[in-house]
Order: C-alpha cells, then sequence, then structure tokens
C-alpha cells in the first residue's frame, strides 16, 4: 500500500467513527476539532508501521484513529491553558462554546480514544492499553513541564528535551509502536518502531523551533518569530542563554525583559543573537542527530526490504518538511 | 466479610496506590483529593458485590480504586466548571493550586482510573473496559445536561431523572457491576447488580435533593437550603414548578426571579410553597419507589443467602443515611 492509499483509507474511518450525539454541547465540539484537519502524520504513522509486518493493516485503522482522537484532546485542553484564541487558523473550542464545554468535550474525548482501542485482538489488549496509559500520563506530564518552564528563569538542555520527549515524542513513538504489536511484530521490532518515533519526534519539535525564526514565511504555517516574540523557552533561547557572554548576554537579556517593544525589530535582534552564537547550526546538528538516530533504528527493524523502503521514503519526506 | 472488614482492606488499598511523582504540580493534586476522604460508598459496594459470588473478593481491589479514582476526577473537573471554593470543607483543586493544574491532573486521574483495571483477568478485560468508558461518558453526559438545565426555563421530572442517573447513578451501577463481573457472577446477576446500583443511586440523588431542604441541620453535613438559596433545579423545584397554580406560582416565581433576597426567608417561604404542594410526600414516595427497586433489582441475584444478606443489610444502613 502507498501512504496516499493508506491515507486514503485513513480518512474514510475517520468519516465513519462515532464520536457522540446527546447533549450536541458535549459531542459536537469533538467533530468540530476533528474537522479541523491537520496532517495526520501520527495515524499515518501506525498504519505504515502496520503494512511493514502484514497485509491486513486495516486491524490497525481504529488504534490509528484513537492516536488522533487522543492528540486532538491534548490540544483542545491545551488550548484552553494557552488562552489560544485560533487552532489552525479557527476558534478554539473554548472560544467557539466556553471553557466548561472544552473541558468536559475534552474528557470525553480522552474516553473515546480509549474506546477506539477496545476491539484489537485479546492477546494484545493489555499490552496496548498499558502502553497508551502510559504514553497520555507522560504527555501530561510534559505538558506541566512545559508550564513550570514559564516561570523558571534557566531550563537545561537536558531539561528541555526531555520535556518535548514527553509532550510531543512518546505520541508518535505510541503512534508507531501500536501499528506494530497490532500488526504482530516481533518486541524488537516493536521496541525498534517506538524509539524510532520518538527520536523523530524530538527532531520535529527541534525542526519546528527552528522553523520559527529560519523558515521561509511563505512555507511556514505560523508567524515567523512568534516564538521570540513570545520568550518562549525553545532550544534556541535556551542554548543562547547558556551561550552568550558579556555584551550579547546583556543585549539579550535586555530583549527578554523589555514590556514594550517593536516585535519587527526584536525578531531581527534576537535572530542576529542567534547567528552571532552559531544557535541555528547548532540546532541542525542536534536535529540531523535525533533524525539520525530515528532512522538507524527503523533500519534495524526485521521486515521485508519493499515494505521497509516505503517506510522510509515517507519518513525522509516527512523530515525534509519546511512548514 | 463484613462490611468493615472490606472498607479497612480498602483503606490500605488506597494507601498503596501509586498515582506518580514527577513533577509534583501534577500529581500532587492527585494525592491532595482523594486524601480529602469521603464515604467511598461507591468501591466499598464494588467489593461487596465480589464477595456475593468469591472469597477472592481481593481481586475486586483495583476495580474498586480505579472507581474511586474516576469519581474524584468527575469532583475535580466540576468544581473547576462550578467554581467551587471548597470541597468536603477543604480549598478546591484550582483554589489550592490553579486552573490549569486542576485540569491536567484531572485529565492524569482520568488515566490513572483506566491503569487500575488493567490487571482484570483477560477474560474479562475487554468486557470491563467497554462498560467502563459507556459509564465515564454517560457521567460527561450527565454534567453537561446538568449545566445545560441552568440555562432552561423548565426541566421536566422524566428529563431531570436521567440527567441525574446519567451524572451520579450509572457510576454506581458499574461500581457494582464490576464486581460481580471480576468475580465471576453469572450475566444475569452481573445485570441485576448494575440496576440495582442504578436505582439505588438515582434514590440516593432524590435523597439529597429531600434532605437539602428537610434534613437535620445537625446531621447533614451542608448548609440547609443550600438548593433553595442557589435557584437549583432539584428534583423539589422542578415538582413545585409543575404544580404550582394561581397565587403560589406567583409567589414562587417571584422568590425565584428576586436577585436580592434575605436566605432564611426565602428558604422558610419556598420551603412553605412544597409543603402545601406536598412535594416532601412526592419526594419521599419517589425515593422509596427507586431504592424499592433496587431492592427487588439485588432479590433477584444468584449468590448464597448469607452473603446476600451482607449485602443488603449494608444496603439499607446505607439508604436510611441522614446525610
Amino acid at each position: 500500500m502507498t501512504p496516499n492509499q493508506l491515507a486514503d483509507a485513513l480518512h474514510r474511518q475517520f468519516e465513519q467513527t462515532p464520536y457522540g450525539q446527546s447533549p450536541a454541547e458535549l459531542y459536537d465540539p469533538i467533530r468540530y476539532i476533528m474537522s479541523l484537519g491537520g496532517k495526520r502524520m501520527r495515524p499515518l504513522m501506525t498504519l505504515l508501521a502496520a503494512s511493514l509486518f502484514t497485509d491486513d493493516w486495516q486491524k490497525a485503522l481504529k488504534p490509528a484513529v484513537a492516536v488522533e482522537v487522543f492528540h486532538n484532546f491534548t490540544l483542545l485542553h491545551d488550548d484552553i491553558m494557552d488562552q489560544a484564541p485560533l487552532r489552525r487558523g479557527q476558534p478554539t473550542v473554548h472560544e467557539k462554546w466556553n471553557a466548561n464545554i472544552a473541558i468536559l468535550s475534552g474528557d470525553v474525548m480522552l474516553v473515546k480514544a480509549y474506546e477506539q482501542l477496545l476491539d484489537i485482538e485479546p492477546t494484545y489488549l493489555r499490552q496496548v492499553l498499558t502502553r497508551f496509559s502510559k504514553t497520555a500520563a507522560e504527555v501530561c506530564e510534559g505538558q506541566q513541564m512545559d508550564m513550570n518552564f514559564e516561570s523558571l528563569d534557566t531550563v537545561s538542555e537536558a531539561e528541555y528535551i526531555d520535556m518535548i520527549r514527553l509532550k510531543t515524542s512518546v505520541l508518535l513513538g505510541f503512534a508507531m509502536e501500536v501499528g506494530g504489536i497490532v500488526a504482530g511484530a516481533d518486541p524488537v521490532s516493536t521496541q525498534c518502531l517506538y524509539d524510532a518515533g520518538v527520536n523523530i519526534g524530538i527532531g520535529f519539535q527541534l525542526k519546528d523551533d527552528l522553523l520559527d525564526v529560519y523558515g521561509d514565511p511563505a512555507k511556514f504555517g505560523k508567524q515567523v518569530g512568534g516564538d521570540i516574540i513570545a520568550n518562549k523557552k525553545t532550544f534556541l533561547l535556551i542554548e543562547a542563554l547558556e551561550r552568550a557572554n558579556g555584551q550579547v548576554r546583556l543585549e539579550l537579556l535586555n530583549w527578554l525583559t523589555q514590556s514594550e517593544f517593536d516585535k519587527a525589530e526584536k525578531v531581527d535582534a534576537i535572530t542576529s543573537i542567534y547567528d552571532q552564537l552559531g544557535i541555528r547550526e547548532l540546532a541542525e546538528a542536534r536535529i540531523a542527530d535525533y533524525f539520525a538516530k530515528g532512522f538507524a533504528n527503523l533500519e534495524h527493524i526485521t521486515a521485508d526490504p519493499a515494505r521497509k523502503d516505503v517506510l522510509l521514503t515517507f519518513a525522509h519526506q516527512l523530515v525534509e518538511r519546511e512548514s
């Protein structure tokens, strides 16, 4: 199966998934946030992982939906916590309805994610639910760490990598792992799929941090420099704070503590500091490292070479994205 | 086993249950809300239900904890939605920490409730998780209906009963059912346990509505008349609005639309309207009906009579509570 064929099957599966009807205030927000789209990269990786080991990749469809529903549940609740007005260019659930409805429809989405996993073959059910629950708790841990970082003066690179591993990467790891499990993969290959997902996921998040500053405005979906304007503790800022000395450090701290400033001027100034400190090259090297680790994990998997090629080709396209 | 012995075992189980450690802001609120106590009626009913069918009631301990953790998760999130300052006389989680921490630690509590169910024997795992997920979604539906009722002019008795069935009773139903399932009960008995829990649960909620007005202030844990002061659409108010005519109706509507009033005067006046309309007797009759249905469900269960007596005696004590 080609990635496009799997994406079509996934699209049909999402359209057929019933989330619930009444009361409408509880279930409409689920359909709304699921309809906003997104790249659906995680569930597609679930199907690609399953396709490595079986022609019956359809058995991974519901687990793939579970991953995407869970991901959207976290977006829904994170948007309340961040008081974000927009998600994918549309009003967030707490803006379109209200915060109480957003809390409660998020809660029921988490239940619906679990429900999508219950048709898994009994042999794999406990294993998958144990792994999913651990992943879900870790994603919450990562979100809490991210919130904690906002009020810290300094965050180390190791702490930052640990936070993004939990908040964003373990879910890609689980997405790939569960595809392998339900397809009957051997334990070593299953572990490799998980590790690959985590490493590629960390690479993605670091690339997101990089594109915020160095992305092509025509390709990058968000405002370039948004993280800089908001003083967001990204990989770039954390490294800059660790490396900057003397006058450069004073200039950086000065920008970070200004409450009124010209946005374009701040973005230019901090980008220039990053340039002087070699932060771009450092980030690019780290991203390349994590992607390389992820691909090494994939190489380790015992599966038909032609099938592996489909996954590897797709993963290479993914990591080269500019948005 | 006596109910006291089971309650002791349950207490030890709660003390041994690990909820997680780091970050502390995520997991401390779970230990905090679990430490506030409460009657722990639901998990005790899980153990009593299991004891009907097996000496190995210990296998129901983790499912019992799952029920209580889930119940406390709903309290935690409901308190945010209701902006409640106190829970069991102590600051609510969103007051003691903040709303974001309350949302996120609630989310992880729901995951932890599922985790407590994963050690169930594989034969019963899918059944229990399917029933738990359905119950969890229904509790959210009931909470949403309750919020919707606040902005409605009229609510029918049937709509009200349906709301409390979902918001509070199905969880007692599941608590008893899961005890039966893991103890290997036959499907008819399992269904009877569920139905008994739902019926007794509805009776409890109606009794709560009644005690708010007619409870002994020395025994009732909350402020008598609190629902009246807040215009809460309880069974009593819904019935009064359905029955009041002429001058009595005008007086009732007048009290409901006053924005400034003497609290004691309002409680006295509306209680007097309830008295005139026979609302107390009506509520008592409905409560007796639901309890009777619940006990009839219990009678239907196929189990050793001596063991059934333990459950029936305990349930009789519960339904006669005054707080």
